[in-house]
């Protein structure tokens, strides 16, 4: 197995899905290990800098990628497997934005209120306790918290010739912000044009479902991952795969049709699976479904439909890829940065 | 601690929050053992029973109650903890059916389309393995699920006067569809009129989060809950409690409105609790909410914000009437119906 | 023609569809002159008073009525002809209300920002120019605009056992607050209980689509309006009718559901008065409809699907009553207050 | 003044706000001559094409365009008033598609229902009337309407790097679909790249508030346009002036949001014309705003914000530049193509 290391510079940075000349090409069954910068580019570095003054408006979220996949085409399916995440950095950063977040008027919405306060909270990572730190503005209250590495960020290239910006989820992943992209995690993505452009990034050391403020512990990540390729079957939205569970993610607005575009994502693939037809997909799915939020704060919102694998019998989605990418995961044996 | 047991006749059921005669009055701190009939009123027992001609839409989601509290006013706080929910009968039963559920066109968002096919499922329950049967339509497919017994529906009369079918979920709780209303829950609701006039039923006997296609696993249950009164402190939306976790649940159309209502009450909880202002909260919120959606397919979407108590400092909620709740709970020991 | 006046004490005031006893019994085809209070209780009569302490929030938005249409049985068409709308004051207010209107955030999908301060608004009216004058605040700019009254609230009680307060809009009508509303317009609505409960109120001097913040120019309202029914053929949504045009109204959350809801009662009124099948009658609805938002601020957002008649060949809607009540409204004669 | 006639071949027409080069530069105030295919390619000529088969769904919405404008800069306010719109053939189609349109469950949003059926309608079109002809397919009904010829898709570039379909409506304008961009009407758009590159297209020779099933009556139009650039002020949503009419654009969705937009834009445009500050301005728009819905079918929904001139006070908008073009646009004489 080819195993790729690229830190990007800054500029080689990317801020869309599509639109961008890719890095590198690599081929199927590559793996990569990677840094990503974080979603703040890296400019919020203390509890004085605040996202209004600090940030640069037009370079947010900066992504690492995009990587051509030599074969891939339109229609087929790409398998991303998170082999590791490590926070790079030893403190992560999230921020009260102005107008920005799930507790506040946005420009898509507006109100006339005047915006809440602005506060940034460094979160300090702790490697030997996989810990963060989180301390309140306003009393003394203080308390760690298990980091739980993720990235909010997977996606490949857009169809119908369009460029997005990486704070888009959509049907090619992008901004999805679910927790549920963990180390150990498989993504499967449809291919909208040659060669994929697939690319990934801000990492958050911990986040909650719904990401509630807009920002999580956003922080500059090591990632390793293993890229593969199936010809064909690409689905209609973005599937994740671990050894316990089955996950698709629909995004839009509002948060309904999310929801809704996941759930009869999971129909169709119970269909393929278990050779139910979709009534009955339903009926079964009703009563199994878990149903997590991811986030209900960017341009489109997020939900995860998710199924226990224990609860069905013994099935291998997509010709069994996450249990074979499992198993060359562990071929890398330790990973070090 | 007074332990009264009811079983209401046909005639006793009520199908609304407000508008009916308390079927007894209570005073705090009694347990209560009930039958409840499922939302269908019983009337659909097999596969041969389809929604469109059995049901009677006008008695939909019978409710078992209300029942009065003594000394309850506008403004304080009822406690219902679940001590036990047992399947009342060896089957439940969940429909598709015509323009009702999550993914179909519903009368509320009309569309041109025909109805998806009606199909009825009976589920048996073994309760020695206490597990739910599946059993496919259109092919052989066949599963056994775990029981998880829930309530649909638990809520208290509204306020303004109003009076609102069993079928809707809001402020006063009501019919939220979450598979946390299960045993050895707390739920703390907003008494809105003198006494209360708190009742439950629409028992599961399992539900996937989102109630996909409108009916869970519908079951008639034995209940054993233990009601309380807090004066005052009257949350703005329901919040339960269970030995693990915190959770709010707000209601409302679109989907995000309801997760918004659950978030911000959750931010005062925290607030209470911790002395956390409320932007500090938004940003721990953001960090470690859960956000397990419970239906999408009511009048009103509900959607739950969960927090795992063991993220943060150990605080005693609502006067620590769970942990009281749970002691009272033993002390009535082995429950048989 | 039975023409009958009423004047309600403050007593007489009811706040819900639903749950009241009527204030008299009438019989199809009364003309009833009636006095509506204004939304705020006729509690503003300054600039001085702000919503926050001069209203009280249980008695907001009294209806007169409701009155028992003998005869009327659930499944029946109410009409309401509007035969005049007279201010019964010399001022109507308007007020900028703390987390409630179109743009600020609202307890059912609440912000963490600060509320907008609060401003009243007392417009003046001149019968003689037929106009109210706006006077801003912070400026010295004030200009005049033409009157033009309308009920913001029409309606009958509510199905299943519901009772509704009057501020919300729904299939039963209510607090559709659509400009609409206005002399010379037939209004449609289904009898869901026996005798109707038909009551009305809410009168506004003028109010733009939309109703942006909350509250039009708020006014107490004298009324004529002549109150007959149809058997049968009750329709799904409130459907007015004037000379010109034919309407329906939606009710709901999101507003895209309100509108859905509006459109397809209107496919099936094409149905009825030409015949179209519902996918001619979507063609040419698509060609034809003008969609003017009624409320984006209300419990439910309303959403008018309105048709001008000249686009299409004659056809007597609901056996050609509005006709009908037009020619009784003129054999009133003037109508003095 | 310049003026310049383009009659794009098929391959020079556009799919894409922002990713494709200018067919043409051309310096402010230039007259252009347009003409512009119909959304759907042409592809539609008869009942017998249906959109499942004809259309090629990457080739939708084709446009012409883009220019590249001398000296647009990012911020800068692109005007585009619109001389005069012609009907360029004898006929314009509207296709009933599968899953697409206001009045079926869509991808985006998709349920379990199968799609509704697919007809197809040509109007013929009669240049002497100034009528099209509607037809039923499954009746006799025919009827002729008034042509209002008008053009669904007028936008700019989009920011922040991206690119998007010429199916999409958003601050850039684009796809926003309301009958008020006709003759006589003058667009502001803010530049969000350098040269603007606008484009047009979409041509309607009717349609209605809503564009219920998703097609208007699409025929290929003559266009006579007048470009014009104003350094600074480009509003944040798009705005529209006529002789009578202001009016603001939001887009988004749910349908409330892109309501929200246009209504926040409004009031920022009455703050610039009487000097009234926010909250006076929500108060005297919510007695005057006209809400005419734009589109419920697109990838975002649109919402107009419409004030009749005549109620309020003289002003000149934007430098009084919507006077100026007309001005400009009489001294073009006769249209002739």
């Amino acid at each position: 197995m080819d195993h790729v290391t690229f830190v990007p510079t800054v500029d080689q940075l990317n801020y869309t899905f599509g639109g961008a000349e890719p890095v590198m090409r690599i081929t199927p069954g590559t793996a990569l290990t990677l840094w990503t910068e974080d979603a703040f580019g890296g400019r919020i570095t203390s509890r004085n800098n605040v996202a209004s003054t600090a940030l640069d408006t037009e370079d947010l979220n900066p992504q690492t990628g995009p990587f051509w996949i030599e074969g891939a085409e339109p229609g087929d399916t790409l398998a991303v497997h998170l082999v590791d995440l490590t926070p790079a950095r030893t403190w992560g950063a999230s921020s009260l934005i102005p107008f920005f977040g799930g507790l506040t008027s946005v420009p898509a919405s507006p109100s006339l209120q005047e915006p809440i306060p602005e506060r940034t909270y460094v979160y300090d990572y702790d490697a030997g306790t996989h810990t963060v730190g989180f301390t309140a503005h306003a009393s003394e209250f203080a308390v760690r918290l298990p980091a739980n590495p993720m990235l909010g960020t997977v996606g490949v290239a857009s169809a119908r010739r369009e460029v997005r910006t990486s704070l888009v989820p959509d049907y090619f992943g992008g901004n999805m912000d679910t927790p549920e992209m963990a180390a150990g995690t498989t993504c499967f993505l449809r291919v909208n044009v040659d060669g994929a452009l697939f690319s990934l990034g801000d990492g958050h050391y911990r986040q909650g479902e719904g990401e509630s403020c807009g920002t999580a512990i956003e922080g500059a990540m090591h990632v390793t991952a293993i890229i593969d390729l199936i010809k064909g079957g690409g689905p209609a939205w973005p599937r994740l795969e671990t050894d316990t569970h089955l996950m698709t993610i629909g995004s839009g607005r509002p948060l309904e049709e999310a929801w809704r575009a996941g759930q009869a994502e999971m129909i169709g693939w119970l269909g393929e699976l278990h050779g139910l037809d979709r009534f009955d997909a339903y009926q079964l799915l009703t009563q199994i479904s878990q149903s997590p939020i991811a986030n209900v704060v960017d341009t489109n919102y997020s939900s995860v439909t998710k199924i226990d694998k224990r609860l069905l019998p013994s099935a291998a989605a997509h010709h069994g890829m996450h249990d074979e990418l499992r198993r060359a995961a562990r071929s890398l044996g330790a990973i070090h940065y």
